[in-house]
């Protein structure tokens, strides 16, 4: 008989728990958790303060005994481990209820302790009215501030996830909400302009969002009696000293800056760590120590590309490592696969999502890449409730290897990100995109859906059928480049246009063809593309030299919001 | 220069041209339409006569002076091709309006005349009140039909894509309604118990549909100075013969049970026919004869799985393959992929969606297949709005590569089918399922999506660690087997159990595991599978011989239902 021991009782931990038993009756497993909830839907938090989610109740997936009823694993709560003998293969606990300290053996040990919110040291950041949000307990204390002190002002740090989300709930309690984020873009896993419309959206819905300023101290304002001072325990408004120069008066401040690995047990224990500062593991979920398997938030992942460690703290990676740590405990040799951090995001009516890495990413990391923009409805434009899907993808320049994704819009995010997931992880090329079978009727799907019109504008540009510009190119156009557009005037009215453009709508460009220069290299541009290829293959075929905006003017206006 | 006759200016033949002309602006470009539309939304012509397309013009994306102005092409509609003269190469035309016949030239022919409403040769079925729908026109006279007569009672045969999607326009247009389809079970490309819950949709929304039936003839009633006889030309009230002896009294009859290839001019041109009837092509979509490409619902596909001849009249293909037929004219040699038939198909609040081979196809083919069957929620179950989603998936017993995949319900069925589609196109396994990440946040799925949970009980079922049963095997139980459910005994009382089965919940079966015989099999089952599989691995783990009913009770009662 085997026993083992998991350290942390929610995504991780509690899958390797439910598996382990399954895969044996006879093991001892013992899942010891410090808060005071297993298995709670820590995604599920900022939906429960904004009250989409109605019931606290359906947030807590598991009880210490409906676990113990269906899996017989001995769970135990608010025990806390504090160090890890892994020379006698015992782990010592601390009962938080009692403040008793005891051992328990192991033959394996998993440790699933998660990531904990990073809180910067800014002065007087340890007040009553500051929070962050990572467990239930977390959660019942924003709410308990916001029903006990109504503010009418909140202020979100940090526009990632949870800051999203937050500022979302927040907004829906009807309080005035600020969302302060350092980057010049929120959603860090995708490109600037792509976060353009994100902006958009939340401004959109009354959020005060304010890019590129960190929050550098909090005071308590001065009373009639009081001095102003840095904020404390006692104080009911935060005056918040932005690195602008601004000042902001909040009643309740959430920090989501971030997340980092907890990894004070695996360093207490001398495991190895990685660069990010994650717990090292092995493709078997081994940590250095090999009894001591590690899952979820707190280990650091090769990543799907390159195979760089990467830290992904995602709900699904850790209920999938969970799963095998357990199949590997018990001799099945499975391989922890590269992860691409799939991931999405709700933004009021807007989701947002991507795969893979992204253009800043590729960047850093000195890797050749091309990509293009796809503007293209959801389904059928022509049936009712069509919404336009942006769409960015990033390939290798030659092979046209799926490098990543990024998707933006009201309806269709998460099935073609998922779709172009899928496609990464088979090792699919942009040539492959263009032969998918995807489910098409009008309500559901295009004949032609985005991802293949993706794939035709990539293969294109690869093949050397279409060359394609972008942004960059066409706001440094030389004196010996045109700016041609092909839209209809009514266009260029309504929505206006780029600096400089010559206007020829795409079905007057063959009778007019003779007023463009052929000495000069003309970059074309539509509105998302598709007509700018058209006028750019009429161009080639008649012997000038040209180039099409991928995404056309749309992604242009999103490029310019974001530079 | 070249010149380009295309015959068809739909789908596949619209795609041709504009790519045709994309690669050339020399080519001379004709595109021969016979009916009085080119690139009308087909797929939409059902919702606009529900009403849910209010604008008839959504329906036609080009006219022939927008094409013409975009694309530089010659449409010619109501012009038909009579015949090909391939010594020659020439077409002869017929001018539908005037009535005159002239021919055109080709360098390069392309067929793309889809395929025509199968209408059996049914006594009577040539009256006014009868009517099928292919194209504008025919929506014309069914709408007119519909406005003049005010029928309070319409017929439709037929239970695939039109024939659904006309009964339910014609719910919507507060039309009582019948539907007869001769199979026992709508939608043919999913097996009987996925289209059980389509026919409870149906009838739920008030279609009286009759399966197993088929329509025999079609009366008149006799009149105050009419003797009852055939239907014709100036009946108001059809009455339906049905094989099953019952006659149904309607005043709008919509012929719907399928479609052929229109293969008329291609076999007076002695061009080479599949074995299913529809044109043969090579992989560069080449008849037999090299000049003549053809492409959409009239040429024969490989079938994905098998490499074998199918008939796939879908919307996407068409597109796809007039541009490559196009691509290939001007030397492209690209080569068709092999056809997966993803197809879906909204039933009011519920949709239906496939992609590969079904369980009755790889009976007949005689391929050796493991099924899995999957219930759980479109998205975290705790978020509102999320659905169950109902996944039966098809795979090789040993290796574990997609065969194919059907779903079911009202969220998330179009990304389910379209991620398994991209995993089956791969050849991916269901190995390769349990790895994939997809996109999580609770509006949108769950951390372990139905699609991982497939992969895991897919391959636990491969690899030994489960052993699944069937409700056939269920439903056969000997001696020898013993039914286990392992749900709540409210549960039981609510919905009902299988005749013959010992209750034991799975939390209660450890303490009373010795109740159970150790000298019979114990199929279990639960709801949907999960619970069976921890009671499954209980009983295996305490040395007892059993096996898991795949998909739960859920999956026996739509099986009971349709068998």
């Amino acid at each position: 008989m085997r026993k083992i021991v998991i350290v942390g009782g929610v995504a991780g931990g509690a899958s390797a728990a439910a598996r382990a038993r399954r895969l044996s009756e006879d093991a001892e497993i013992i899942m010891l958790e410090r808060g005071p909830f297993i298995s709670f839907a820590n995604c599920g938090l900022p939906y429960h303060i904004g009250g989409d989610i109605e019931q606290r109740d359906a947030l807590l997936l598991q009880t210490p005994e409906s676990f113990k009823a269906r899996f017989n694993v001995d769970v135990r709560v608010q025990h806390e481990v504090l160090s890890i003998d892994r020379q006698q293969k015992t782990v010592t606990i601390r009962d938080l209820i009692n403040q008793q300290d005891y051992q328990e053996s192991y033959d394996a040990l998993v440790l699933s302790p998660g990531a904990a919110p990073i809180v910067p040291p800014i002065p007087g950041i340890q007040n009553a009215r500051t929070f962050s949000l990572r467990n239930v307990p977390d959660m019942d204390k924003i709410i308990a501030s916001i029903d006990n002190n109504k503010p009418k002002h909140a202020t979100v740090v940090g526009g990632g996830f949870i800051g999203i989300e937050m500022a979302e709930a927040l907004i829906q309690r009807g309080i005035n909400t600020s969302l302060i984020e350092l980057a010049p873009q929120i959603m860090a896993p995708v490109d600037p302009e792509m976060a353009s419309p994100l902006h958009q959206e939340l401004r959109h819905h009354g959020v005060d969002l304010r890019l590129g300023v960190a929050l550098e101290a909090v005071f308590a304002p001065a009373g009639e009696e009081t001095k102003e001072e840095l904020a404390n325990e006692d104080s009911e408004i935060l005056q918040l000293r932005l690195s602008n120069g601004e000042v902001l008066e909040t009643e309740l401040l959430i920090m989501a800056i971030g997340v980092k690995p907890e990894t004070t047990l695996a360093k207490l224990a001398g495991l190895e760590l990685g660069e990010l500062g994650g717990i090292k593991v092995n493709a078997k979920l081994q940590t250095s120590d090999p009894a001591i398997y590690a899952v979820g938030d707190a280990i650091e992942d090769p990543e799907f590309v390159t195979g760089d460690a990467a830290l992904i703290p995602l709900a699904g990676p850790a209920n999938r490592q969970g799963r095998m740590a357990a199949n590997n405990i018990f001799g099945a040799n499975e391989q922890y696969q590269r992860s691409q951090g799939t991931a999405i995001c709700k933004i009021f009516d807007v989701a947002v999502a991507s795969t893979g890495l992204n253009e800043k990413t590729l960047q850093r990391k000195g890797l050749d890449y091309n990509k293009v923009y796809v503007h293209a409805a959801s389904h059928a434009s022509y049936y009712p409730g069509a919404h336009p899907v942006t769409l960015k993808l990033l390939f290798h320049p030659e092979s046209g290897v799926i490098y990543g994704a990024q998707a933006t819009g009201k309806d269709g995010i998460d099935k073609r990100i998922d779709v172009l997931a899928v496609a990464q992880r088979a090792g699919m090329s942009v040539f492959d995109l263009q032969h998918l079978e995807l489910t098409y009727a009008p309500p559901f799907g295009s004949a032609k859906d985005v991802i293949n019109q993706a794939g035709f504008v990539a293969a294109n540009s690869i093949s050397g059928n279409t060359r394609l510009c972008h942004s960059d190119e066409i706001n440094q156009a030389s004196e010996q480049q045109l700016i041609l557009d092909v839209r209809n005037p009514g266009e260029l009215e309504k929505l206006g246009a780029i600096p400089g453009a010559v206007n020829i709508p795409v079905d007057q460009l063959r009778e007019r063809i003779n007023e463009l220069p052929k000495d000069k290299e003309i970059l074309v541009y539509c509105m998302v593309g598709l007509r700018g290829n058209v006028a750019y293959r009429q161009l080639v075929n008649h012997g000038f030299k040209a180039k099409n905006l991928t995404g056309g003017y749309k992604t242009w206006l999103a490029y310019q919001a974001s530079h």
